[in-house]
């Protein structure tokens, strides 16, 4: 059995659906931040870093979205979920998660997050005054030069489109309009309509 | 025949350690940055991020340091550079090494590119003067709780060893005191005494 411990709205959501599409048991395990229970020592004691994701397996504790991903579809290997016999196409597509996750995820918690590289408020803002551009870069680089079509990754569907569904829920938010990314935006509207989407969604609520 | 994209001074160390420790036939090609080359169309055509790493390959460009190092490991199974047949040892080790890229060297990253993030100068000032506290945390949780010994990851040397080993080759020019992590001073020591890795620094001299 896996425990998914996420919280609404965070990029747990990738791994969440991920599971989903494996036929995984899991469990789920809300971490409220509104209480910052990722901050209290019951959840430090699973993962010494106060973020969410994390999954907890028999073998141990798993964090950071591009493995977990990268486990799952490892752990799974009937759902495809990416080209595990092929080290050069998982390589491909390990470095289109970890764009996700240094580049562009990062770009965006400059937004709510910039406490962590500035202390000065004005600092703060003078970051949030720029996610709007530099988080339009990021997706600008997928529409146009990583993205495959018509999944993430080409013909087959695998952990980055969850990865890609999961960042781009952000995107409006983030002062970025959306228009400019047409494919990522049929993208998203395909992947909604996926049952286990739905489902991981629903169960977030 | 590899092709290996690198600066001085960056996290394309790590990479380049890893195909010494593979036994690679590879080249080196510099990006010289004090040239901005790595923004020259040239540069661009192969890696439209601008940045290095990349390694370029018979089947095509690879960037992104954690999915370089595990294609590294995937291609030369002998070097036993990563535990290929254990999805969970294996997604513990791209745990680590995504840890790394996101948070670690984004932490440090805000030194010398924060315009990345900011346009004003006092908000780039801010940056900067968070960075020793912001670095030094994440090599707080490395020394503490991340690091297992002798190696990285435990007994067994694994690609992880040499991106903290790039990595820590930053530790005193962000403001850090690199006497609070003895561990991660020990294995720099040990690094520094490998063949592959005296190599890998005197050919990017």
């Amino acid at each position: 059995m896996i425990t998914l411990y996420y919280e609404q709205g965070t990029c747990a959501l990738a791994s969440h659906i991920a599971l989903e599409e494996a036929g995984a048991e899991y469990e789920l395990k809300r971490v409220d931040f509104a209480k910052n229970e990722q901050r209290h020592e019951r959840y430090l004691a699973i993962n010494p870093k106060g973020r969410v994701p994390a999954m907890v397996t028999p073998r141990g504790t798993l964090t950071e979205t591009p493995a977990m991903l990268a486990f799952i579809a490892q752990s799974f290997p009937k759902a495809h979920l990416a080209p595990l016999d092929d080290p050069f196409a998982f390589a491909e597509l390990q470095a289109f998660n970890s764009y996700l996750c240094s580049t562009l995820h990062v770009a965006h918690a400059h937004r709510m997050r910039g406490y962590r590289w500035a202390d000065e408020p004005e600092a703060i803002r003078a970051m949030q005054r720029k996610v709007p551009d530099s988080v339009g870069a990021c997706w600008d680089l997928v529409e146009r030069r990583m993205f495959k079509g018509p999944w993430v990754m080409g013909e087959a569907y695998t952990i980055a489109d969850p990865y890609v569904f999961t960042l781009a829920q952000w995107i409006e938010d983030d002062g970025v309009d959306s228009a400019r990314f047409p494919k990522i935006a049929d993208h998203r509207r395909r992947m909604a309509e996926r049952a286990t989407v739905k489902r991981a969604m629903a169960a977030e609520q």
